[in-house]
């Protein structure tokens, strides 16, 4: 309740400036070549490559929601464009749980879109950093990931609550 | 035309999958912390916030398109949406250029979300990591803008020329 509102400072605001911009080129830019070369939005990409890692190429959609970290809603309307385009299946289960299945022309597309993917993530990020700068965006990126965790069940936006 | 396809190494690999997770789940919360505070998206604070620094709060619409690193259509659809709320205006120019102004309700609205924002970004990204780390973050993202930059014009992505 004593939370004292700051604003950023200038290191601060630097840091979260240069990576927004930084996020939004580059991920504009990765959809721009994936739909380009595959027909493939980035989000159709993730499910499949998610789902690829799956036993069975098979998940609970709350759990691959989770794994994407997708709001119910984004998860739904997206499974539902995949699922219009043969790339997915959804059938209930168990306890009305849904199973999102990779289906065959989903495997075929990401087998073929695969290659040229790691391409373009090669030649916009991998490539222009030393292996220690790699190391550093991993382990900055899992910090934050372990933080947004923590907050998940205890944080409410609209206070000044820490 | 000799460039040998590679695909990305463990160390590689990492990095890319923690950096895209990390930047879905952040960006994620970001936009829900927005929008339930203030009732902007992202990309109407990212358009506010741009419009606030230039002179007179205008800027041509192919220049805040270049600075934001968004295609044409995608802005043209957001600054539909942001003019039917009152939050910019939209005029023609000289030589046809398209002119766009922060309103007073835009510059309202930002005003007022501003500080929450700083505190969500402050809560989710910039407190959890140090200094060093901010700075790491920053020159990542200025190294990666820089060679996506240097790309731009003269990359095809659906061929192996370099």
């Amino acid at each position: 309740m004593t939370h004292e509102r700051r604003g950023l400072s200038k290191r601060e605001l630097h840091a979260w400036k240069t990576f927004f911009r930084m996020q939004e080129v580059l991920l504009g830019r990765i959809e721009q070549q994936l739909q380009s070369c595959s027909g493939l939005s980035t989000a159709d990409y993730t499910v499949l490559t998610v789902l690829s890692g799956a036993a069975d190429g098979r998940l609970r959609a709350f759990h691959l929601g989770t794994l994407m970290g997708w709001e119910k809603s984004r998860l739904h309307h997206q499974l539902t464009r995949m699922a219009k385009r043969g790339l997915i299946e959804r059938r209930s289960g168990e306890a009305r749980a849904i199973y999102v299945t990779l289906t065959q022309q989903g495997r075929e597309a990401l087998t073929e879109a695969a290659p040229q993917h790691s391409d373009h993530v090669r030649g916009l990020l991998i490539d222009c950093l030393r292996p220690e700068q790699l190391d550093q965006l991993a382990d900055i990126s899992s910090i934050v990931l372990d933080n947004i965790q923590r907050q998940d069940d205890t944080a409410d936006c609209c206070t000044d609550q820490r």
